[in-house]
């Protein structure tokens, strides 16, 4: 790819304090970068920038600025979108504000497919994320793109969910530098999503994950996606802002239900009550999407949840049955309460759990506690 | 109360094979159930009534029927109310089929205040009857007569949640006769109920409580309610027909959020997916009611569930505060884990949960499990 063409791009995005409203006025006024930066200076304050900004543009610097940013970009393999292109989100395209820029690394052709956003608290419940990780499984299963926010919890179950089906695509958006890893831990998963997914930011090189940029990475999320599942949140989060943004653009928001008494289940139950539709499973978040758009995913064929664990549970042994029937897919146990209950040896508790959780339908917690993992 | 004056009316509901359906034909056709009783055969036969039925109720047998069944109703000081009197439930009149005549025992002057029905299944998760208990006592304190159908599990929590309320008022229906006390294990809060709230049915003295009858019974619950709250109920739920006789009936429904993952909460999950109203506290039922009812109530200032737990947390040690915060309302849990998670002695952690279920706040289940109590 050219990445010099973009030059004019990446230093409207560099000018210091010219965020996506007043480039994309400037774009608007202008019809392209270059004639941006080409303007006399009574032309751009004209356009009512701020005085500071205006001169900023006039003195080119950010040409300059970004010819060392392309360099650096260049060594990471990426590519860029701007908003006249056809990989550019077409929903977001249609957004207030869209970024006129992105910073692209991984598949830049899952931008313009079909995609939903799951989002959700850094800190859910195992409920949540394993709620997160199957819908998303289930979702990409059907050939919609994942969008996440690579960020801990609910996001990141969210992207692994879709990593795990076969041909399963997803989309991080970020609220940093593209060069940027954050959180640390999820190095390995960023990795994968540059493999086999993309991620995606409108923040320059080496831009730091402030807690500020995080509501203007919710807003791409938001308007990218068809619509956006909250699965777990608080009453002030992040994913009731991206919620609030994908209703302002006509976007379908769902939610999926929680107890009435866990707090991190009030943002999902709130915005049901707001008239956001409840999702148990993929399907419900299908049969919202325009009937296009459900014609082009084709049919929803897969067994259900319960077909599926019904067939599983046939091939279980006896003691697994037990075991198996103990565990819960929401609150972990502890392996003596599972062994007090079962009525099974200890040893066999060990070893039939170890089986369970080599087949990946049980999942062991620090301190020897047990999930039952959602098929 | 002078009974002999019902004596058509309760003939009426002891003529074999004349349902509410056919009895109120007969009703509107004659104009009093002495007038039925008095017409010719001929006459009769013209209502397209099953020729036995006309002929059971040419034979005037009935009415003597009915002279046993009000010296026996005497001797429970029950008292009896007809569709065409002031106490009969405005709503349920209203509806497709009332039954003609109720049979009533405690205060009868609550079938005419302003109504909301908590309903759900016999086999509820902690949480489900905690909401229960806590939505109905918040509701019955905010002036509602909570309805249900004294059965066990939610319908049983709910009475006792509206009877734990202060002047908090509750009304029973039946599957049964009034005699009959069903579940056995419900005897004291059946007492209850006749002293300080009110039960009601339309079966006959001695009627068995079988299978077909409660479908029957839901209709009074959802006919005679302003809305049908359902806690938890399964897929081929009771509930989910007493909810679906709310909506042929336009009256409210709503449902209590459970987990995607609990078979109990596909009930009141599907309701919402349908648009019914998701309640997490008493002010979601409260709000969806018609203006001129909720004025009549009066405002809704009492303290939230939060500033409640707040105030209340500010009075724990801070060993009671380390336990508390450890259960949950949900999952019970184990003496032993709390020992291990707590850091606490065993002899501090049970001196601490017995002082806390001493206070209210913690409930003990069987096998040294405990749960934490919603406030």
């Amino acid at each position: 790819m050219n990445l010099e063409s973009y030059r004019g791009w990446v230093a409207l995005n560099l000018v210091p304090g010219l965020g996506a409203r007043l480039s994309g006025k400037l774009l608007r006024s202008f019809g392209s970068p270059e004639a941006v930066f080409a303007a006399p200076l009574t032309e751009l304050e004209a356009c009512r920038l701020p005085a500071a900004v205006a001169r900023a543009i006039h003195s080119q610097k950010a040409l300059e600025d970004a010819a060392k940013e392309l360099d650096e970009f260049a060594k990471l393999g990426g590519t860029l979108v701007h908003w006249d292109e056809a990989a550019y989100p077409r929903l977001l395209r249609e957004t207030f504000d869209p970024p006129p820029l992105l910073y692209v690394r991984g598949n830049a052709a899952l931008l313009s497919r079909h995609t939903i956003a799951i989002v959700g608290t850094r800190r859910p419940t195992p409920y949540g994320n394993q709620m997160a990780e199957r819908l998303a499984r289930d979702l990409a299963a059907h050939g919609l793109v994942l969008v996440s926010g690579l960020a801990r919890g609910i996001d990141s179950s969210a992207h692994k969910g879709a990593l795990a089906a076969a041909s399963g695509a997803t989309i991080g958006v970020l609220g940093c530098g593209i060069d940027v890893v954050y959180p640390k831990e999820n190095r390995k998963l960023f990795a994968q999503m540059i493999e086999r997914g993309v991620i995606v930011t409108e923040f320059p090189l080496g831009t730091y994950p402030a807690p500020q940029n995080f509501p203007i990475r919710n807003r791409i999320i938001a308007g990218m996606s068809l619509g956006v599942v909250v699965v777990e949140g608080a009453q002030y989060s992040g994913s009731l802002i991206t919620a609030r943004l994908a209703m302002e653009f006509s976007h379908e928001v769902y939610g999926v239900p929680g107890l009435a008494t866990e707090p991190r289940a009030f943002g999902p139950n709130q915005l049901i009550k707001q008239g956001a539709k409840l999702v148990t499973q993929f399907e419900d978040v299908i049969e919202e999407l325009p009937t296009g758009i459900r014609a082009e995913l084709g049919p929803v064929t897969a067994a259900s949840p319960e077909e599926r664990a019904s067939l599983f549970e046939q091939t279980l042994s006896p003691s697994e049955r037990v075991l198996y029937d103990l565990l819960s897919p929401s609150e972990a146990r502890q392996i003596d309460d599972l062994v007090e209950t079962s009525g099974l040896s200890s040893s066999e508790v060990l070893a039939t759990l170890f089986e369970l959780e080599m087949r990946g339908v049980v999942r062991q917690l620090p301190g020897k506690q047990f999930l039952k993992v959602l098929l």
